[in-house]
């Protein structure tokens, strides 16, 4: 049998936690949060449960949560969709992203990545038959050329799929880097899959770029996001889309089928949940606290270190430390050191490896205190 | 902006439901129970969350789930697979057609389908580039000729997709439809999907037919299964595939960037209340009750009927009551006598309209009863 994708295996996020577990790591590699989830959420879970919301939900999701949705994204970034054509609530933002390069992009098509890029991207544009043309941002900056954009765009060009923050670097797009990319998507005519699932999680007072703050850019692009990431769940597989009426019609063609609707009970609990915005608001300060932690336990070792501005990922260079690749120098931490990193270059688009490895702060202060105690080690 | 998905709507579940609430009439169209979920398996849930299990799943499922799912099927149907490399648990049984689909169809493949058949098979055909080659069943006893089978098959031809107990009609698959279909298949290399959502739901003593019971069969086919269907959770969107290595492998493929893994608390929760073969061992009598209660019921009405095999569904022939199209029928139905069926002819090849509409019994006493003094009086 030939395989429609012969390259994809097992993904990184797999391989570094079983890694983990098998040596009994500390696990800093898949990116999860380790701490509790708010208890009043899981109230409202099996409150929704108790109260019989247990049959399908309405295909695009539940009207409240819709509902609650849109209000959030006119308060943050000033910007109306409308709840009734314009909003999907999907299995996570990864069938979320999955379902709107199924729906628009075909033979042919190409599609440009930046890299390091998430990895669920590419696969997705492999299967509906499209070309991923990948623009490799440097480290340590991670800054688009936005020329470098429109020297790759060709007449096959459909999509762009940006990440802000972004995964790995913790880089986010600034609003001229925004503004860039909408000249282009209109001058090309381009479709843009934005996927924002960090938007709550920036700090230094930087502000989260949203494409739905860009009138003509959010017109053209589907936005994707994530409760699992918002809310410390990423169990949970909860999270939607975004885009405007003539995009989100051809998502929903997708969705219907792909999934049909997604968990009900979780979604009656959202709505309401979602509803306080301190829920969400608080995040910015409580993951900087995580940061600023990280980052001042780790002060005296050999790493050196740009802080993230975004994201719960922080790179660390250990270019001081050793010259091995970041594949060796990631598998040798987690079976000598007993802690599991990501290496970044399996991100790259040649495998570019800039000997760095990502590690996740959304942990406890004690997994904190112990990660950190390693890494000096080291 | 041109569709990949020309031709596919809102589907007629959405539209039969929405139609329901609009003119409040006793809702027997989409197939989902209104009676209450298991409170033991409630609490399981909110157990799971409790206890933290809120994080990314393993990409393929819980494992302990997927062990009791390798010993149901091997208990049931004699044949064993294995679980670290042969069951994928999904977001619904639908995400797992849509992955199946996905994971071996390409452009100009063609895949055999039985209508009326249930509506996600073809869009996910379509969305591939592959090409659905419908064989139509004839009302009322639903039964395929295997020589129109082979007479359809050409050097392209990559799969057959069957569904047992089938939906629509309720009928069921003999055991020599299935080794029909597996010495097909095996003479003409085909992959088999199987679509068997109602398992569990089979009435007077009949034996469902899984392609897991015919050991070549079953190393060619997905065995598509439903959580939701079972347990009276449809919308919690659990379910899970089952397919040989090689199979299961590419599938995994397009899992991994599809939805990556599945809710987990559900996972924990499913694991657990599987294990007690009583809760689905029940359904079978539980469920015959429900059709029994629903053709007593109906026995002085003028609708003609052929008691359903399995699944939750009766198909009710109206041709001496009305010469409407069926869609027509249902609508009226819907509107006047506020009850909503879904219309059959939508899933036949050529929309073929056998003066045939179908009603779903997996109601309450109360409801059937209800449904049923409407239907006398039509
Ligand atoms: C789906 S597992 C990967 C989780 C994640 O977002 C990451 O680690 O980057
Ligand atoms: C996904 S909504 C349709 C439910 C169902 O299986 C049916 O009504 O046939």
């Amino acid at each position: 049998f030939k395989s429609k994708l012969p390259r994809v295996e097992q993904s990184i996020f797999s391989v570094m936690s079983s890694m983990a577990n098998k040596h009994g790591a500390v696990n800093l590699s898949q990116g999860f949060p380790n701490f509790p989830v708010d208890k009043q959420l899981i109230s409202l879970v099996s409150n929704a449960m108790k109260q019989g919301n247990n049959q399908y939900a309405p295909m695009a999701g539940d009207a409240r949560l819709r509902e609650v949705i849109s209000h959030k994204i006119e308060k943050l970034y000033s910007r109306k969709f409308n709840p009734e054509s314009e909003i999907t609530i999907t299995a996570g933002a990864t069938q979320a992203i999955f379902t709107a390069i199924s729906a628009v992009i075909r033979e042919g098509d190409e599609v440009i990545l930046f890299t390091p890029a998430y990895d669920c991207y590419e696969p997705a544009v492999q299967l509906m038959g499209g070309v991923a043309k990948k623009i490799q941002l440097k480290a340590p900056e991670y800054k688009p050329n936005w020329d470098e954009v429109k020297a790759t765009i060709t007449s096959k060009t459909k999509m762009t799929i940006i990440n802000t923050p972004h995964n790995p670097s913790g880089v986010i797009f600034s609003e001229s880097d925004m503004l860039q990319l909408q000249t282009i998507a209109e001058d090309y005519n381009l479709i843009v899959l934005s996927d924002e699932v960090y938007e709550h999680i920036i700090f230094d007072d930087l502000k989260h770029q949203s494409a739905a703050r860009f009138s003509l850019l959010s017109q053209r692009t589907f936005i994707t996001a994530s409760f699992g990431k918002t809310f410390h769940t990423t169990g949970w597989k909860m999270g939607y889309c975004v885009a405007p009426e003539k995009l989100m019609k051809e998502f929903q063609k997708v969705h219907q089928y792909n999934v049909f609707c997604v968990n009900h009970p979780f979604q009656k609990a959202l709505a309401i949940y979602l509803e306080n915005e301190n829920n969400y608001l608080r995040l910015p300060s409580f993951y900087q606290n995580k940061r600023d932690f990280f980052l001042k336990k780790i002060e005296g070792s050999k790493f050196k270190v740009i802080p993230s501005q975004g994201t719960y990922f922080q790179l660390l260079d250990f270019s001081e430390i050793s010259k091995e690749s970041d594949i060796q120098f990631a598998e040798r931490l987690t079976k000598e050191n007993k802690i599991a990193t990501i290496p970044t270059s399996v991100f790259n688009k040649n495998k570019e490896d800039f000997k760095q490895i990502r590690v996740c702060f959304a942990k406890t202060e004690e997994t904190l205190l112990k990660a950190t105690a390693i890494l000096n080690s080291i």
